[in-house]
């Protein structure tokens, strides 16, 4: 196909395109005729992979490259390609950053790591980003409401497991990696959003609102 | 204790402490002398929720002032001020932006909704939240990820059950309302943080790293 249609099917306009092309991250296609080539089901698909990285998972272009050649390498494993998606979408936190309750935090979290048995890079950038939480919350005299930490830990394990599952069903790496870009981003908005709505039912039951009232929206 | 004091102890600067009186957010210290204020720790309490509100929970000034009002009207019930203030935090999305896709989705949501007997407002923020996603997953072609929402859905029921009880066991109203502003959004990164880590165990289980290996670190 020409690259309008490319453009037409990926939904992706031409001038994208041609950016992705200069910046390697979309092979060329074969040329056709003078100022004209021609692209193939295979660039579609590498196109919406591309899609993923950088629009849905907001990866700079330069680290997108880094999975794409994680992807086309083949001898990479696949534990190693996903982490790699993962790793490009939530790098560790600049160390130097780091005050002692941070730090203190930082410790915490890896404990909570041990507790639970779980396999983890301990320089993920999940790590920072639960001390930078548990922190906060320590700041602003929220000790209580980190004893919940361990149900959050089994919640997010028993979603984990799970997601890992459709993911690997899909067999191809390229399918695998573009599943774990869009569904950590996308499988957040899905979890934290229906967290909202669960909490409005809990509040609902625990405080004795009739059911099929309002649902807590504030009256008037 | 003076203006200066009220600071040191709650962290937040005299100018700012000084815009939350002019806009009637902190209520005026106890005149002492000519230009000379006194404040007491009802202050500095409120002053910790209004920084829940504004600093972690990100309301505007007038958005704050409702649920302040709300927290201060002894006569709301307590599920009605937690609605709110979550409310505060998740506005429900403008319908105007809604195309068939979105609406499509969004009854999709209602019905996970019904089949987990969940008692919440239909205009709920969440709901949008969640539909965004779905709408987004479907158009991305990831519709197998589609099949994981009844289990984000278990995992968020789980979760919001222990986070009420942990927040109604304060008892004070003020300090239910700052634990569901804070909770909320800092409990949202424990859970995202902790799904990352999760996410690299189920990877390193399931696609057999070995134990103690980098946890899908990129090589080299």
């Amino acid at each position: 196909m020409r690259i309008g249609e490319l453009s037409r099917q990926s939904q992706v306009s031409v001038a994208t395109i041609k950016y992705y092309l200069r910046e390697g991250l979309l092979p060329a296609g074969v040329a056709s005729a003078a100022n004209q080539a021609d692209y193939t089901e295979e660039h579609l698909r590498r196109l919406r992979l591309i899609r993923a990285l950088i629009g849905v998972g907001g990866l700079p272009v330069a680290r997108a490259r880094e999975v794409l050649a994680a992807v086309d390498a083949r001898e990479v494993a696949p534990h190693h390609l996903l982490g790699m998606a993962q790793y490009a979408i939530a790098p560790p936190v600049d160390a130097a950053a780091e005050d002692p309750d941070r730090r203190r935090a930082r410790a915490e979290v890896l404990e909570l790591v041990r507790r639970h048995g779980w396999q983890v890079d301990p320089e993920a950038g999940g790590i920072d980003r639960v001390a930078e939480a548990v922190s906060a919350l320590r700041a602003l005299g929220q000790d209580d409401l980190l004893e919940l930490l361990d149900t959050y830990a089994e919640a997010a394990a028993a979603v984990a497991r799970r997601e890992l599952a459709v993911v690997v069903a899909r067999r191809d790496p390229a399918a695998m990696v573009e599943g774990v870009v869009i569904g950590t981003v996308l499988g957040e908005a899905l979890l934290t959003g229906l967290r909202l709505l669960a909490e409005q039912d809990a509040s609902a039951r625990r405080l004795g609102a009739a059911p099929g009232a309002d649902g807590g929206k504030p009256p008037g």
